[in-house]
This record gives C-alpha cells, structure tokens and sequence, in this order.
C-alpha cells in the first residue's frame, strides 16, 4: 500500500486525465469506480480513500490517499472510496462466431443511453456490441456505470465503418427505421442476426439504412413520434430474444 | 411582451423556485424548456432570451430577459432560448376506462429512467402511467426533457398507493421480477392489464409483488444478472404492444 500525499502526484493527475476521452485513447486505460463494478475488473492499479474498509487483497497495486486528494480523482462521489484504472482490452472482429448476434449502434451519442445498451445485449447474450464512429465512448465513466459490469462481459467494438461491416458480413441484419414498413415483431432474428440503432436524434445513416437487410417499424399505436434510442434497442434485442428462446 | 431587467424580478424567481419539488408541489406549476417541448404545451406564461427569434405569438404572457437574466432561470443551457410554466393537470384515477393498459412504477428513482418510460408507455398506447410514492417527480425538469413530450399525452398518476390500486382494479397485473417463473413471452396480456416495474437497485416491494397477478420474468440468457429499468419496462410494454396488435 503507497501512500499519496498530494494532489499533484502523478497516479492522481493520470486518474483526473481518464475523464478525457484524448487520454484514454492515448493511453489506452479507463477508471472503473466502486466496489461492486470493480469485482469484476482486473485493475492495473487501484486508488482508495483513506479509511476504506473493503477487501483490497486481490489488487496488486494498491494506492491510497486522504479523502481531499481521492475526491479530485473520484469522477461521482463515491461513498465506497475505490477506483481503478484498467487496460482498454484490445478487440478483433475475427474474433466473432460465424453467425453471430451483435447490436449495431450508429452514432449512439449519449453515454447513459449506450452504457444502457450495451447492458441489454449482455442480458440477452449478444456476442458483441458494434460502434460506429460518433458513438458515446464506451469508456466514459459515465457509460462504465450504467453497463453495471456488462462492460465486462462482451466484446465492444469501437470506430467501426459499419457500411464495410455490413458488405463484409453473412447476418441479417435489421435496422430500427421510421420508414420501415414491417413491423419487428414480423422479422425472422434467429441465426446470424445484427440489430441496428441510430442516432438518439437523426436516426440511422441513409448508406447504412441502405446495406441493412430490412428496415423494421417499431409499432407506435400511441401518439409519441419516436422511442428513446436505448428502449428502442431493448425492444428489438428481446424480439430477437423471444424468437430464439420461446419459440 | 414585458421586459424583466433583474433576476430579482418575481418571475425569475418563481422559475428558479421550480426546479425545486417542494415549490412545484406547494404552486402545482412546472418548468417547460425549449421550442419542441413547449409546441404540445399550454403555458401560463413563458420567459424567453432576448433576441429568441422563435413564433411566440400564440403565448398569452409573453416575458423578455437580457441572456444573463434568463440563463439564470434556464435549467439547462437551452439555445432556444424560451422557457415556459405550465400547471401540474389534476388527475382522477376514477378517469381510466374500465380495462385499462397501465404501467405502474413502484419507486423508480431516476428521473430520466421515468422519463423514458412515460415516452415508452406513450408509444404503445397505454392509457396511464401509475407512480407509487417514492418515484422521481415526473414534473422534474429531467423527466420533462426525457419524456420528449409524451407527459403531455397521457395521464400520470402520483403518488399512488398501489397495494390499494391493485386490490380495487380488475386487471391482470404482470411483475417483473427476478423471482418470476413464469417467462414475460408467455403472459396473456391482451385486456385490461397492469405493467409493474420495481426500484433500480430493490426492485418491487414485497407487498406489491404479493397483489400482482403473476410474478414474471424477463429471460436472461446471457451474463447481466439485471436490466436497466426503462429497458425492463420497454420489453414489457413492447410485449403487451406485440400481443395487442400482432396476434
């Protein structure tokens, strides 16, 4: 256990840097805050507050300074007083099954609607959850906490040209569109399947609306002219759900 | 139109007053911001920046405020520049009609999780969204923003005692539950039907999860050992929508 004394001393300016998307690319590191999300993290190091009763064994590196110093690094205040930084894991779309089922999100741009996602597809067993540029960072601290951990469970694909995606792919693939004429719940989502999600405010790009296999309606018998982005993404990652478990 | 100069003025200080529960509670008054929102609203007055350049010909009070004036007063950084006060309807559970597709919400603590589900429960045509003690303020100027507009279309009850809603409605009522058997797909909820989602950490009270009809529950195949709770209830709206308009 080391000791920080100041506000100054580089493992806190390097926590206080995570909270900017520049340097978590640059260095290829995120933070993890809370007990709860950090049990299932492995933490190149972690940071607690002076006086924090959790069990710290398992972490190999562990640093600790007093609550004014731990606060300026802390990005929620956190009553648990933990934080960890981790590696970014690196991804290969080669690593995906030959048929697999993934979420296609296209610029997705708010991180407590993302992080919400990519919970949903770990729920529902997806194999990954693809990005496209202009999405959220799935590495926001803000998206890290409304995964509740999912973050850690499947792979999150991040910058990906998904019009290349979609040529280069074998999956039938269904994207959420106001001008889609069947509804999703018509769809046939077993085998290979990828869901596609737009942008909380313009929707899907008409280039990737035009690769999609069939652009779906979400039936709207209300008077709401649209859906949130991440309730709309539940509703067609449990259609795919209903039909390849109950049917 | 009337100039305000000061944010001592008593307009902008009943508008900062109601980003606070208490004073939306005590003047039944709440906060509109921006354009969009207020297009479906019925504002008393509305307060707008100057050199706001949007139709403002059909408010009755019209107030101007030089920027720093009226940026006081916004909740957010609102570049429309115009925000209104609208009251806080009456609500008559007595109103419902006699088999009625509510959802019921037992203490959902975040507001933009409320939000979402006011507009998920829109889409699909419920007839109200029914709000045990406990639940965030769907007047809090967040749920306004994240309903998009749906609390303008249908009714929200508060502060409902839902034991007792429970006991006096005739409908069937679905809990979603960790401890359900029975799968949300396998449901019947074709006529008067009840959605009940529970509390983002605790989910539903005991006592409410003993009225409900049944306890169900929303398939987890993959390793999220929870949803998020505006994408439970999308999912289960959703199949109450699937049902309701497919079969």
């Amino acid at each position: 256990m080391i000791k920080i004394e100041s506000s100054r001393n580089k493992i806190i300016k390097e926590i206080v840097s995570l909270k900017q998307k520049k340097y978590r690319e640059q260095k290829k590191l995120f933070i993890v805050e809370g007990e709860r999300l950090l049990s299932e993290a492995d933490p190149l190091y972690v940071l607690i507050r002076e006086g924090y009763d959790g069990d710290t064994e398992r972490f190999s590196n562990v640093y600790t300074a007093p609550a004014g110093v731990f606060d300026k690094a802390a990005d929620t205040i956190s009553p648990q007083g933990i934080i960890g930084v981790c590696k970014i894991p690196e991804t290969y779309l080669s690593a995906l099954p030959k048929e697999p089922f993934v979420v296609i999100l296209d610029r997705v741009s708010d991180p407590g609607n993302l992080g919400t996602v990519i919970r949903t597809a770990d729920a529902a067993g997806a194999d990954a959850v693809v990005l496209s540029e202009g999405c959220a960072d799935p590495y926001n601290p803000k998206t890290i906490r409304s995964t509740m951990g999912s973050i850690f469970h499947l792979p999150v694909y991040r910058n990906i040209n998904i019009a290349e995606f979609l040529k280069n792919s074998n999956i039938k693939t269904f994207a959420a569109h106001l001008k889609g004429k069947k509804s999703c719940f018509k769809t046939d989502m077993t085998g290979g399947t990828g869901i596609i999600i737009g942008n909380e405010a313009n929707g899907i790009c008409d280039d990737i609306a035009a690769l999609a296999t069939e652009l779906v309606k979400i039936p709207m018998p209300g008077k709401a002219e649209s859906l949130n982005a991440s309730a709309a993404a539940a509703i067609m990652i449990y259609e795919a759900v209903r039909q390849r478990t109950e049917m």
